[in-house]
Formats: structure tokens, sequence, C-alpha cells
């Protein structure tokens, strides 16, 4: 394994010196449950949805410290020899539970539970916690989009506004939130997400004029391709499209717009396309959109949007703000018992959840339910005695990784599941407005 | 090579459809200057922050498909086979000039400025602005907030509320922007970064009192640590960590509050540890904070801050929004001339630009100079004339990287570099309020 192919130093340092502390002390074996939970929603989310999973269990693979990491971690006298020899041959052993991707979640929804040594699950903190505020942001950010494109496709074209590698992850996590496609080359690779893209206007800047552009594109890409039509002038831009198309013997596939005022552009051009006969030509528009542009292009005859900025960042909120906080830990007598922290502001939960969606009596969901301490069987005979679907599924046993949920069907089976999960929530998670989440948390404690 | 070391395919689908349809038309040979700036500022950002440039010659010596790549576009048909061929040996062979790492940027300033054949600049695009707005946007924060801090260290605990690998090149941005230490441990590592962090919440939790957990904490780390006192209540949290050190034979070295207000609580904790006579027991805090948060936090007694969320998503602004376009150009008749757009809000301005720092009577900077057209030779006797600091320098020649400009020692010249930059800049650059950049940029034209 290359160094950088290691995810192990993806870590905050005061995990190792934890892990340190606890081996020096002998504690560092008790049993712990570690829960990944957010604890409110900013005004803009009316629910999360759940990304990352896939990406976490791949991480996950590959958490092992190379004898570089070791040897620069002991140079730099990070931790002592002993945690060094732990760390050598590190792998985790332990079981992980989460809600499947594509799922939402509310607050207090524990999207990962992490079940093994307190040194384990301490250095897991930072790259589950990475990787899931990230993900979750922006899949959730796509999902508003979605709901506000109200079926009209949506492509991720954010690769240029994110980090090279964040970005994509950034497309993936896009699809789980409904999005159809990605500009960014990496992550159609690696995921199978359909690739799009066809010109820039640095490629009409190229050519003497804007047809000679256009004809060398449709030369290579056929009729059938989007012309990026605002370079120039868009109307002069439209006429020379529609005609390159023609005299390359074909009907354009679809003219591109990057500026202006889009509703109005969109206006114009449908009738200009129409009044051309260009009736079959489709309108794709690209500049600075999120969700409330998006919504209020829906009365325009646009058939399809690619979106850049506000995706990757997460439309306002580019983290998803949530924790990892140790739930439950065993004590010096052996037994497991709900831990807290009390912190103004911070206050914990104590206890392993189990959770499940309560729906009314039109099938909508109602309630998250969260069974707090006891067994997971325990909990889930609490959640089916009140009627409640259960959200956890295993992703880890005995450190051995659910594979499947990181392959390409897994990532389409997220996408299917989250419209499923989405369609479950009352109307008020639809609206793009500021408010309460869709759905209220609560909290049912076993004995 | 390993196929995920290339950085190759970070790239958007339409940079290599381009590059097809310009070969495929004969014009993929065309000499181009294509330049990387930023329209404008938000109103928080009163000037910019030149972070990425040491990360983009890392990135361009691995920019080569490797024998994977090439079939996965073979199979998808993502390009013809003509591009393919292309491809195959390609390696960046032009060359690219920019501003130095931390220097301060404003509207227009030319970033980079590349310069090669059509095609090859194209193909860098994608690449290019990732890395640039990514690391821009977090640099610029940073500076933001060490301005707050006036001389109090800061330090970068964001990397679980950024994408694991955005996280790594956060830290590195956040060093230029004058932070002096990160959490992460992947990018001291990486970047020779100073590496932070004791304990968590779960440390103390896991442990049957608190003061066990500080006895421990201190027992591996020595009484200089720092000890994280908001676990279950300050003032006993306070106590028993000044105890836990003196029991151990010496003076706490810091203590951390991570919850509630700030302000009350660091006036509350300084107080006790003075009565205790631990007078030198420093606090440090690290709940959340921005510039904003720092700044009302400049009258309490606080030794250092730690950044975790806001740094990494770039207080408010997650991207640079620098954008890459082509400014002049081969026609067919050989002669390079300068290119713009027209398109409604999005114009550029042609030619290749020199750029070149103004400063008044006192010393402080009063423009940005940029200088429009003609070769770099003819730039350069048009800022000395005008008496402006040249601020671009090479960093690529005929393909040949400058490999000293990505070396951990260039890390903390550029540190040194923007503290120089930005103490140059009038009085308004150092406000946090909203308002315009410090500096105005002006265009000269070469005729």
């Amino acid at each position: 394994m290359p160094a950088s192919a290691s995810t192990a130093l993806l870590t905050d340092m005061y995990e190792l010196t934890m892990l340190d502390a606890a081996l020096h002390h002998g504690t560092e074996g008790r049993r712990a449950v570690f829960e990944v939970f957010g604890r409110r929603f900013p005004a803009t989310r009316r629910f999360g949805v759940v990304a990352g999973t896939g990406r976490i269990l791949e991480a996950l693979e590959r958490f092992e410290f190379s004898s570089d990491q070791i040897d620069w971690l002991h140079d730099q006298r990070i931790v002592s020899d002993e945690a060094l020899d732990y760390l050598r041959g590190f792998r985790f052993s332990g079981s992980i539970d989460g809600y499947a991707e594509g799922e939402c979640y509310f607050s207090g929804s524990p999207l990962l539970t992490v079940e093994s040594t307190f040194a384990e699950c301490t250095l897991l903190e930072t790259l589950l916690l990475s990787i899931l505020n990230h993900d979750c942001a922006v899949a959730s950010a796509a999902s508003r989009m979605t709901i506000a494109a109200h079926g009209r496709p949506c492509v991720d074209m954010g690769a240029r506004r994110a980090h090279e590698r964040s970005a994509v992850s950034a497309a993936r996590a896009a699809v789980i939130g409904g999005f159809g496609g990605t500009s960014d080359l990496e992550a159609a690779k690696r995921y199978g997400i359909h690739p799009i893209g066809t010109a820039a206007h640095a490629f009409t800047l190229l050519h003497s004029s804007e047809r000679e552009a256009f004809d060398a594109q449709i030369a290579l890409l056929g009729t059938g391709t989007t012309l990026l039509v605002d370079t120039y002038d868009v109307t002069e831009g439209v006429r020379n499209a529609v005609e390159a198309a023609r005299a390359a013997g074909g009907e354009l596939g679809c003219v591109r717009i990057d500026s202006g005022d889009l509703v109005a552009q969109a206006f114009r051009v449908r009738g200009q396309l129409d009044a051309m006969g260009a009736t079959t030509t489709k309108i794709t528009v690209t500049n600075d959109l999120d969700e409330y542009a998006i919504a209020a292009l829906g009365a325009a005859p646009i058939d399809s949007y690619g979106v850049g900025t506000r995706l990757v960042t997460g439309s306002g909120v580019p983290t998803a703000a949530l924790v990892y906080k140790m739930v439950a830990c065993e004590g010096p007598d052996g037994r497991t018992r709900g831990v807290a922290k009390k912190s103004e502001s911070k206050s914990t939960v104590a206890g392993r959840k189990t959770a499940g969606r309560v729906f009314d009596a039109d099938g909508y969901a109602s309630e998250e339910l969260l069974v707090a301490g006891g067994t997971p069987e325990e909990g889930l005979a609490e959640l089916k005695r009140q009627g409640a679907r259960p959200l956890q599924v295993p992703l880890v046993r005995a450190g051995q990784i659910d594979a499947a949920a990181w392959s390409p069907e897994a990532l389409q089976t997220a996408q299917e599941r989250h419209l499923r999960s989405r369609n479950e929530l009352p109307y008020q998670a639809w609206r793009l407005s500021e408010g309460e989440a869709a759905i209220p948390t609560r909290y049912a404690a076993l004995s």
C-alpha cells in the first residue's frame, strides 16, 4: 500500500494522544459505544440526507499505519513507543451500524454507531466525521435542488469551485441527492456516474467566428450536442447554432445559456428556437444556480440545470455539523453504562440509540424515534411495539466490512432509497423556506 | 505511478471534448494565454490571499494519463482515438507565471498566467481552479482571523468539519494566512506544520472521574499539557486540573474551554487560576470561533485560539470564485491577439496582464495596476515607469516545474510574505466589517 493511500493520518492528533494516555493508564481496552449525530439543523434544512457511508467503508479498508507513518510519529514524538506498537498492527476489529445511504435523518439520528474498545473507537473519529460532514452537506443541498427542479434533470458542474478531491466526493453525494450526472471525470470513473460536458467560451474564442467553432464541435460530436450560445450575442448565437446543426444535416440537440437573466433569456431563446422550427432543441442553463434560482426558473422553458458552486459548497451549509460522541462505556467493574457530557449547550443523551421512523395514518413520517439504552435487540423490540420502521443496518461486523455498500450499484440504490425516504416525509419537508425540521425527534428510554 | 496518484482526471469532461474538437479541426496547436483571476470580492473580503500555487506545481508533476485512465476514456467514448493518442503522452510543456504564495490579491489580479497551445492550456483549467479556489478561500479567511487575534496564536482544528483531503490542504492554506499549527496529522507530516492536540471529552468520560482522566493524561504528557475542563462543571474542572498537575509536581500548562459563553468563562477561569496561584497556566478556547468571535474575545484573558468549522469552510466564503479565461490567442494568420468574452455581466479584459502594486507616499499600497497587452517585458517596463512593484514570478518554464515552490521551506516563506504584503495594505484592509476592496484595480492598456 503506497503511503498516500493510507487514510490513517487523516486524523486529529488528539485521537492518538488519548489512545496513548489510555494505553498508559490501562483503560484503552474498555468497551465503548460512540455515535455520529447532529444536534440541530440550520433553519434552511428541513431534513438531512445520509451520504458518505460507502466512502467510509472504503476508507476504513485503508485505515492502516504504514511504516513511513509510524517512523514520522516516532520522529515527531507524537506518541510513546507503546502506542507505536499498538498502531503498527492496527486494524479496526469492532462493529459499525448506521443509516443506509440516501436515508433522511433528523436531529439526534445516530447516522453511525461504532462499538469496540475505547482505543479503536477513538482512532476513527476524525475520518468518520470528515467524510460524513462533507458528503451529507452536499447530498442535503442536492436534494433541495432536485426538489426545486421538479423532475427536470440536474447535473453537477462544481468541480472547479471545490477542492479537487472533495469535488469527486461531492459528485457522488449529489447523485444520492438525486443528481443525474457530473462534469468531473474522476468521479465518473470512480463511481460510475454519467459524465457530461461539451465546450466552454474559450472554444468559441479560439476560432475566427462563433459559427466556425460550432461547426468544429458538431463535426466531432454530431448535431445532438449542446452548443454554448452566449459568448458574444445570444440571439446571434442561437441562430448560428441551429444553422450549424442544419448544415450538418440535423437538428441541434441543445443550447446552453451561462449568463444574464436566465428567466428572460430562456423565454426569448425558446421563442427563437420555435420560430426557427427547432422545436426539439433543448435549453440548459448553468449560471450560479442554487435551489432558489432553480425554483424561480420553474415556469421558464428550461429542460435541465447544471449546478456548480452552490452544490459543492452545500448551498450555504458547507458542513453537516455532525459530532461523534461516546454514549456508553465499560467501567472498571466491567459493566457498560450510558455516559453523557453535561457542558452548557453541548449536552448529549446517554446510552446507545436504536432508531426508527414512525408514520401517521396517511403513511407520512411523523417522528424520529430514538430508543436510548438497552441492547440493540431490546431497542428493536421497542421500535416494533411502537410501530416504527427500523433505520439502522449493519456495516461492519468484527472488522469485516460490507463491501457491497460501496459498489457503483450501491450508489444507484442510495439514490432510489433517498427518493423513497423523501417521499415519505410530510409536506413541510419540501419547502425551501426557513423553518423547523420536517419531523420532531422523540427519545424513549429503556429502563 | 498508481492510478489514484494521477491528477489528470480531476478535470471537467468538456476540457477533453474541446481538446478533441480542436484536434479534429486543426486548431489545438494555436498559442494561447489564459489567466486565473477573480471578478470581484464578496463584501466581507477586503483582499484575497494567494494560496495553492505550491500544490498546483505538485499536482502538475502528476498530471499524466495512466493506461487505466486512457482505457476508461476509450470505453466510455469520451473522446476520439486521435485525442487518446494525444493524451497518452501528455506532459504540460508550456509556461506558468503567477503571484507568489502569500501575496495579497485584488479584483482582476492574474494569480496565474498559463501560456502554451490551446490544448495544453485547456486541459489544466479545472485542476488549477479547484486548487486555487479552495486554498485561497481558506487562506483569506485565516488571514482575517489572525488579524482579529492580534498576535495571539491561532491553530487549525477543522479537519472533522471538512472533506478528509481538503482538510489537509486547508491546514496548509491556514499557515499561509498566519496560523501556527494544525490538529491534522497528515497535514503536519506532509507540509511540516506544527501538530497540536491533547484530549477530547470522551477521554474524561472514559474514566471514573475527571481527576482520574487528568492524572492519566499528565502521567503521559507531563504537567505542561492542555487539559479540557468543561466536560462536567468548569469551576470543578479547573480545580481538578490545577491539583492534578501539582500532585504530579508541576504547574499546569494550559486549560481548554470548548463550550458556553467564552468571554465570561475566560474571565472566571482566569480569576480562578490566579486565585489558586496558577498564574502561568494559560487558557485556550475552541468553540465555533470565527474572526468576529475572535475579535469579541480580544479583551478577554485568552492566550490562543483553536479554530475549526469556520476556518475550513472559508468563514462564509467557501470558494474564492476565481475563473480561468483565455485572454489572447493565435489566429489562423499566426498572429496572437487579445480576446474577450462579451456576455452580459461576465465580460473579460483582453490581453495578457502584467501586474504590479502601486504605493503612496507613505508606503501603503494604493492600487493594483494591470497592464494589458504587449509582451511581459513591455509590461514590466510600463510597471517600472509607473513605479509599481511587479507581482508575478516564473513557476513553470517549458514544462520545467520550479520544485522549490512547494517545499516545506516555501510554506514558511509564504507565511512571511503574506504578513509583509498585508502590512503594506492601507488601514481599511484590516477591517472585518463589510465594504470595498482595500485598494482599487486599474487597467492600463499597452498600445
